[in-house]
């Protein structure tokens, strides 16, 4: 019988995080990163910066045709076209995004590749990683609770308690959450009104995190979020609450991608992840152009389809972020085209209690 | 003018964080921490196990009279005898709380310290440190989600709706989240039924969490919380949902003690943190007693007054754990003695958007 | 000037009630009515079977083209037709529907005809009248209340609170109460659920109560009534809960015919309400059945445009009931001719505050 | 086995009202009283006013020891010295409350005396009677959609949602709508808020109702009640809103006292019904007042035991009114005194669906 993902990661021979940097020229300093861990790191912004003036490498976009619900291979095929080039001596590093908590507890799992192309340490990586989720989530119901605050302090800007457009989230998959009354309980609680919780991937500080150049273009895109609207219709925006300033800060070690290795020990950066059908699911801007300039190659996908998430990748973040990639990889198994023809047909359910034990119990062997 | 505690913090010659841990010697090995950064780390379990025959240091506890609305001093008393001590050649580490993100953006604001005796890196403390009360937060709402995923799904526990004692939690201080309603929207969004948000300092998993000895005994004391109660009042436990496990894997990294260091470079554990009103106020059972092999003097506080958080302290923590302070430190100021007596009030009121931005100004000209 | 409607009928010369129901032959019997003021009587329902061998009037049924928002003048035909038929020597009655108080409110206003085609006493039918709407909304909301006590006492029939479908009613127009959530504030209170109000000429009683053809038949339409059901989607029904009989008993004076008189002291029958657009928008069938035995000539109307109001006449009260009219007015206004041609357009708002005083500035003068 | 009290209400001989009427001299005139059926009168304001230099009759208290749960048999009381007044020759009438239909369909039952000593028709009186709870529910309802109309189209008054302290009210003992969440379902529905409904006879209406000396005083004391409170605690009162008008004009037959009779014939006067836990509990002043001068001893009672309700009939309707009785009696059961003392306790539960069934199968029989 062959192995199954988690015990493959787990044999996995991961090396120091200062050598997998060092293989990318990254020096063992506190200006380049700090270790989060003995195998994952967080690059520092000021020693991107001062790559700068070097040329970027090649980008290389994995897409696919439009995949079963089991997903198609944009991942396992990203690492292992990088671990390729790789073994055959290029200079190469991959670039994907983090996985979502929330999902990870459900049906859908974990997201570090699979088989012998995998990202590891893939427990980490799948549960909170280097927090940036959490600092997201953070950032987010900072927001929402600067909105309740105000309206409950006066509420000079007139916002329409009916017409706050800024839901709460949490990286669960909570359907409890989805559609709910706050500001219950009498006059020390607040203004009641109708509100709910997305998921944090679905967040769109999500977006604008991943679409952000750096800190200072991060704090500017949040202060340009529309929260609420007044009884006329004029739009509130965070900026007006001052809540960009306390939200960036809570953001300032997130931006920061993160390094992992692949199973052959090569550079994997996983940073940022926006849901595909609501954003434009993929990995951080800062991340693929910290790519370009620590390596040659670079090996990125974009979610779902090709149809949705290359033209997304090709129509949002390319050119906002003025990237161009060299080629475009498109998976497509025969599993899909079965099933899209008609043979089979994948039997997935909602998440339920069941599957979550049974994702768990090979979670719960390692401690 | 004096500087403020935030211009000292950063004015700080932080060491390496394996510096600071030779101190105490701990081999800069994988086996003994991870580096969380460059000048915090999580201590591993087992190495800590591999010290379980040495004998323990002397336990002091700093506790206070009753405190002004501002606190007494403690934190700072409990830092400044640690390098107090260090500083007349003893071996000594303070071990301290975490502090919750939710008050410090509030009034409140964080807690390390202050003045010339404060744990550093002070902003790193006080935003999202190492995680831990995230993944708190996260265990916590992962219970939450499975009560009302298992009501959703045919209620076999028979758990009455109205008797779900399991609130949800978040590291925030937000009152629309005290008394809200969720499940509503219709029939696939689930049950409808009233719940609140806490804070998370104030979860009975955060509670638990610094009462653990080890990991199994974390997942022992999560499974028997009650969870809330049939129609006709039996109650029901977390491990009846099996949600013990998943909820222990994501608090797996944070059960391992933070280590950092004072002004003055000499250790400090900061682990846990419950709150003293709702619960015990110390730092945890297992930070305390790492400390105690670690070094020859562990400084440690308990929270509030001494009639509520040393009669915790020693009703509680001690006994559950067999721990013996060996001294007792009461601080009292003379501020509280004269507030006390009916001179002074100090007029703190609740939390607003000025104290807010106020409070962030000092974050904001970091990055 | 022209005088107002209402100017009109406080001048009318009212003749009492057992003059009017004389001249169609009711004898001055506690058998054969109940005055209920000195205008206004509900027949007894065993006097019209001790009728019951008479050969039936003949059936005219009034309706319209499409109407402008104000109406288009159905019931002012109505009461005109049966007073001309009056006039001219034949034994005429005008059967009509009761109005609801809630549009009485807003901008609507009351429907008891217009100019010197009105029925009279005016306010009273406008207002409560004999209390038949009031019955209608005590039994409706003493079905729902049955239905939560009964999830709150066990729930043997294992009612979905997610699909209890019984909304409750209110004879107000009242958007406060569309959408509500109910059963909250503890065990002591119930299961939380969503609810919400319609206004009771929109209660399903409404339309039973008008296409019953005696009390037991309504007892077996009501017992008949789905209210819920069950997780499996199994229906509920209001005879489950035993709700028929005391529901029934509530209605057993509403579902006596109210005769009033029209300005030129004809007599004329005004029972049941139901909504057009949601139901099918006539008076009684009891009412109707009461009018062809009591007269020759028997004057109706069907609520809005003929392809509603006409249709639902012929294909559901008529069919249901064993009615044929003879003949079938059709109004048409040069108003409604112009505005549907696209000429003029009347402007309608939603009722507000100022159409209310107006409205009420009429009634208030009276007392 | 002696006959319960609906089978000897049943068998009851009643005389038609204006016979009644004419036993206290009111005549036959569409002037004096308008017939509500022929057993039921409502009597003329107007002639009421008629009579008011006519000398007063004696007023007779009745009233009692602390009561069992199932009464202690005030009404009884009151209704058999009525009867025997009258019996001895005495022009004597008797003034009562008007049950609700609430706690009718609960375990408590209706309220027409028991045995010998009832007013009849029985039925009728505790289940629409003549409508007067269901226009105070109507009138006490049309503010509340005032209230919320008013905030909805701009909310001039600055009312704040949180502080509506008018709830609504439902002449029906359910405990779902006793806190609930309104205005929901989004921007056309309103400003979401708390509320809730009380029992009509809890109404403030209702108090106000049995306090008002003719309809002018009506409505100002309407026009006075407090239903809401700005931000800065600054009352919002009915007349605010403009709603005193209209809510008089729903009140206008309302107000006019009802006259039945007793099972020995014998003029009874019920009306109006006030809580006595909540409010004054006792008829309304107009009432008594209309009975003071229509014969020579008016018997009347108070609510619970005398330290509550005579104490409000004394303290508060008697000072407002001027009224003073001349004569108090007490009624005192050897049950009741058995039950203070220790001896037997009456086991009564909440009201439930059987007992509902049970009391029903009573009024079913009639129809």
């Amino acid at each position: 019988m062959s192995k199954s993902d988690i015990q493959i990661a787990r044999e996995a021979k991961m090396k120091p995080i200062n050598e997998i940097l060092g293989k990318i020229n990254v020096p063992d300093e506190p200006s380049a990163f700090s270790p989060m861990g003995r195998h994952i790191a967080k690059i520092n912004l000021e020693y991107l910066d001062s790559l700068k003036d070097k040329q970027n490498g090649k980008l290389i976009l994995v897409t696919a045709i439009t995949p079963t619900p089991a997903g198609e291979g944009k991942t396992t095929t990203s690492v292992g076209l990088n671990d390729g080039l790789n073994k055959i001596g290029k200079n190469s590093i991959v670039c994907l995004r983090e996985p979502s908590l929330g999902p990870s507890f459900g049906m859908k799992g974990g997201a570090a590749g699979g088989g012998y192309a995998q990202v590891v340490p893939m427990e980490q990586i799948n549960l909170h990683f280097t927090g940036d989720f959490h600092a997201i989530t953070s950032a987010h119901n900072l927001l929402s609770a600067l909105i309740d605050n105000h309206i409950y302090w006066g509420n000079k800007l007139n916002i329409d308690v009916r017409r706050v457009v800024w839901r709460r989230v949490m990286d669960m998959n909570d359907r409890s959450l989805r559609s709910i009354n706050i500001n219950l309980g009498g006059v020390a609680n607040g203004f009641p009104r109708e509100d709910g919780f997305d998921i944090t991937v679905a967040s769109e500080i999500m977006a604008i995190f991943c679409l952000a150049n750096d800190l200072e273009d991060l704090e500017k895109r949040i202060g340009n979020i529309t929260v609420a609207y007044t009884r006329d219709r004029k739009p509130i925006f965070a900026k007006d609450l001052n809540a960009h300033g306390p939200m960036t800060v809570l953001l300032k070690e997130a931006i920061r991608p993160n390094v992992t290795q692949t199973l052959e020990n090569n550079p994997a950066i996983i940073h940022g992840g926006p849901f595909a059908n609501i954003a434009h699911g993929c990995n951080s801007v800062i991340a693929t152009k910290a790519g370009l300039k620590l390596a040659d190659y670079v090996v990125t996908e974009a979610g779902f389809g090709a149809d949705l998430g290359a033209e997304k990748f090709l129509d949002i973040k390319c050119r906002k972020s003025n990237l161009k990639p060299e080629c475009v990889v498109i998976v497509a198994t025969i599993r899909a085209l079965k099933m899209h023809g008609g043979v089979a047909k994948d039997d997935l359910k909602n998440e339920n209690v069941e599957a979550l034990k049974k994702r768990f119990s090979k979670f719960r062997e390692t401690y």
